[in-house]
């Protein structure tokens, strides 16, 4: 087998027609009663898990919130590591996707990098962009590991720093054509776009004509599927993942949960299809 | 006792004379061999102990950097938590931040928010700026805790971005602008600025004239202590913990590393003292 790469895992996914994300970000309040377990956290993994054995054959990617999972101290983030090796093993072709949004000083980010890529040995990560790509190097030099660059968020608010006007341009669309003309040498960038700002992807990808774009905030925060996939395939396809959490995890609070978020992803990986074929 | 705040904690420090902030930034490779314990997060953690039994006397803070102890997996996380309280029982008035740089959107930053302020119970994070405040709100309404936002990093590439310039300022100095006029609605804001960039301290502290600054970067990243206060301190004195991490941590690698420490503390505790007569 090929050595296992973000990229290359990324590239196959899209050959296979799969785009989806299921965002892990579970909340304790919200795990169906079905999932009984010992511990707070066991809850976690078993609910995930759960989650990850009714997708995997859809998923394109995982995508694991930490902070859901640090909110219970230790135990959490031993959660984290099973949950990113159970994927590994049930879902070996899926990208596994830290979602931990990281970013500090080079010498820090070393540290940040053994975290995720060696200990959890996830094959991407989120980071920031606010420190520059000279610090971002010990993720960048990871090659074989993708590094998604917050570029525009999908949160109401994001515009306060993210629109700001540079020359003629927002700080949004300058980030993204300096990652891809730039911070990309390893070919290993990706940029996480949100779905709530379709017209905005469409710029960021005429910027960004190659790079991988993460694509959160469809269903509960108010994007749609199908407009992000529209808004951000690749001249020729590909190149989206569309991340949905809360609209999958939480389809169903009864002892039926696994088989409604398993309908919930087919239907919307239908979507996905179909907008990539319009 | 009132109740324990970060801005309660800050000025009595500020008070005492004390601008010290010591970084537990802790490597393996690097901790001394008198430090023996059964693992490697034993190990980190009976460092840490160690420096704060040696530095509780001087330092006006202390700065955990979660990285260094999230490469070491779940009992790294159990470090953290263990570090976190022995600091409040050992240093009881001294400020716990917990340096983790986190940010995301709001829903994610109330699991982070947990995390950081009712799991490991620190006192203040470090976060980033580039979700804006209406994500940070779950940080911000905690006003009881600080939130120090990253302004003007201490690495030689910060101004890729910090620097760009928005209408007539550089985008840190815009930043400031906000933090200062709209973020710091509950009085708990502060700003990392760091001591290699002393005329951007100044610049800073005229945009957010009572703002708490953290500066990293004394010492192994070049900054000088001395510089560091005096371009950031308020009209009036304090409002300043001067961040040193590398220089006290390793100061001797010998069976002394403890008394070594402390006196290099006391060392640049009287230059931050001095500075701030002058």
């Amino acid at each position: 087998m090929a050595e296992r790469t973000f990229a290359a895992l990324c590239e196959a996914a899209w050959k296979r027609g799969a785009s989806l994300c299921i965002g892990l970000d579970p909340i304790l309040e919200r795990i169906p009663e079905a999932v009984s377990n010992e511990s707070d956290a066991a809850r976690l993994e078993a609910f995930s898990m759960v989650i990850v054995e009714a997708t995997r054959d859809i998923a394109a990617a995982f995508k694991i919130n930490s902070a859901f999972f640090e909110a219970h101290g230790a135990s959490g983030w031993r959660a984290i590591e099973s949950v990113a090796a159970g994927i590994r093993e049930r879902a070996p072709s899926a990208v596994v996707i830290l979602d931990a949004k990281r970013a500090d000083i080079g010498h820090t980010n070393e540290a940040y990098a053994r975290m995720a890529f060696d200990a959890i040995g996830a094959d991407a990560i989120t980071v920031h962009p606010y420190v520059g790509r000279e610090a971002l190097r010990p993720f960048l030099e990871r090659a074989d590991k993708g590094v998604i660059v917050l570029c525009k968020t999908s949160n109401p608010g994001s515009g306060e720093l993210q629109d700001a006007i540079v020359g003629d341009e927002p700080l949004y669309l300058r980030l993204a054509r300096s990652v891809a003309a730039e911070w990309n040498g390893n070919g290993n960038c990706g940029l996480v776009v949100g779905a709530t700002y379709p017209e905005e992807i469409r710029r960021v990808r005429a910027a960004a004509p190659t790079l991988p774009f993460l694509i959160p905030g469809v269903g509960a925060q108010g994007g749609t599927a199908t407009e992000a996939m529209m808004a951000g395939e690749r001249v020729g396809g590909g190149g989206v993942l569309v991340s949905v959490s809360r609209d999958v995890l939480y389809a169903s609070s009864g002892a039926d949960f696994a088989a409604v978020a398993c309908a919930k992803a087919q239907e919307i990986d239908m979507l996905l299809r179909t907008a990539l074929v319009q």
